[in-house]
């Protein structure tokens, strides 16, 4: 018996200062997403915060909670009750000193199946995100079950989830494919820096989907990047204005659905099928050189 | 002193069964690129020949030759006179039962620079390549100058050469791309089987163009890929209509340059300053986790 299609939703939206506001108007959403019919429901990157990385403040950290702790506990609760998957990006105290930039994979039944850690960390002017956060850690087998690239069996698919600036780079969307993905999803915190808008706004977005849905292709998964919307100010800079337009792609690298810059759940239903036959028809997995791609692990080979 | 920007051209054009004809043809359009400025020419895949994969036969071995051979020579002499760097790909005979899908790149002082040998070889219905093809060797250093993942410093560019299945694997891309290359050419012989185009056609030339121009993206490269375009019969088959929509991408992925499906010369001129440019932009080659992508080295890693 074939297996049904699992659906798929995003939220798209827009945080305010007030996390216990955050949590709430996002709970909303969830029903909502899941009223439609939504079974994994993905939230935006850090989901119930403002974007802090703008600048370096000791006292940025104090957002940081840890897993499981007060918001993954509530939204499990919202999972069984709802019977729907979630997944929650938040910033993560693991211990003192050590904070990541996380998130946390839960059950349709509530239970909390692990966390992912985002493993290829940013810096660059405005996303000072080495400031905050220690990158995933590289072991991927052992008893630190929160290790490296992962993926987990839910019971609608066995999804894999990678954070924003991970989007960029083949390699992760590789091992989390091969590692068994059905659908990559990546919360994610972009945006235009409005002296950058208009010469480059338009190709950073476009650049950002590119660079997703070839992922989709080049390992025939589904893909779905959920993003937030809304300005967010920036005392002695001009802020972020962060650009939405979330989408799911299926394994051909085709928009199943797709927003713009306005608060929306993005949702569609994603046939498993598609996946075995995207991979007969364009059986790239079979011809994969492992026996060459050993300089991959180098940072430079030129000259 | 900045270096200038050097130009690129892609022979995007139709074969006949006849070699010699098809070669005489070739020339006239690399004279008329470089009259127009081209400095380094890219043919399409297997450029002198039909597309003989459609099938298999002993016979179609007849076409291939040695590299340095006839056809090498004569654009060798060709290169020298127009001071051009020539990408040339072939069907190339190695030793006694060892052929090749390859490509000979030549200095603008007429140099044989080396050959790159096809790493990923496709085998699909219509697109049989691993009957004729030996696939090109893992070994990237020592006496074997042809082995691997390759670039080649030529008076105008460091390059990289790719050959079509291979633009669908992200990790050829970026170890070609960490060896220096500033432009990735992919020469190519893609096309649409006449029962799928209706349904499949648009979403393949998307799929083929975003994957590619995600290389770019991903590598902060140049990337030009040069199709074939015709109709190729084959008896008892519905033949091959080639595609074109060759292009030139900059390292943000926007297109520099782009054809249909009509033969056509595609050219631009690629500014190496925009390659430092987008690599500080978007830092994603400091950020790679080259110590944890070591499980892309296996086939398949899931459960």
């Amino acid at each position: 018996m074939p297996r049904p299609p699992f659906v798929v939703a995003l939220i798209q939206d827009a945080v305010t200062g007030d996390p216990t506001l955050s949590l709430a108007t996002t709970i909303a959403r969830i029903r909502e997403a899941a009223s439609e019919g939504a079974e994994i429901i993905c939230l935006k990157e850090l989901f119930n915060a403002p974007y802090f990385c703008k600048s370096l403040k000791h006292e940025s950290f104090d957002l940081a909670e840890p897993i499981p702790g007060h918001t993954t506990e509530v939204l499990r609760a919202l999972a069984a009750e709802l019977e729907v998957v979630l997944v929650v990006p938040t910033f993560e105290r693991q211990g003192p000193g050590v904070y990541r930039n996380s998130a946390s994979v839960i059950d349709a039944d509530g239970t909390l199946l692990g966390v992912y850690r985002k493993m290829h960390i940013p810096h660059d002017p405005h996303f000072e995100e080495k400031y905050y956060f220690a990158p995933g850690d590289a072991v991927t087998e052992g008893p630190n079950t929160a290790a490296g690239f992962k993926v987990w069996k839910t019971r609608y698919a066995t999804i894999g989830v990678l954070i924003c600036w991970d989007q960029w780079y083949p390699e992760a969307a590789r091992i989390t494919a091969l590692l068994g993905a059905e659908v990559l999803f990546y919360p994610t915190a972009i945006g235009w820096l409005p002296a950058e808008k208009t010469e480059w706004g338009a190709s950073q977005v476009d650049a950002w989907r590119t660079a997703q849905r070839a992922h989709a292709i080049a390992n025939g998964v589904f893909v779905a990047a959920v993003n937030r919307v809304g300005f967010e100010a920036e005392p002695g800079t001009g802020g972020i204005e962060f650009f939405g337009h979330s989408f799911i792609a299926d394994p051909y690298g085709r928009y199943l659905a797709k927003a713009e810059t306005a608060p929306e759940i993005v949702m569609a239903s994603c046939d498993p099928e598609q996946i075995e036959r995207a991979r007969r028809n364009w059986p790239f997995l079979r011809d994969r050189r492992i026996d060459a791609y050993g300089p991959i692990l180098s940072r430079w080979l030129g000259a």
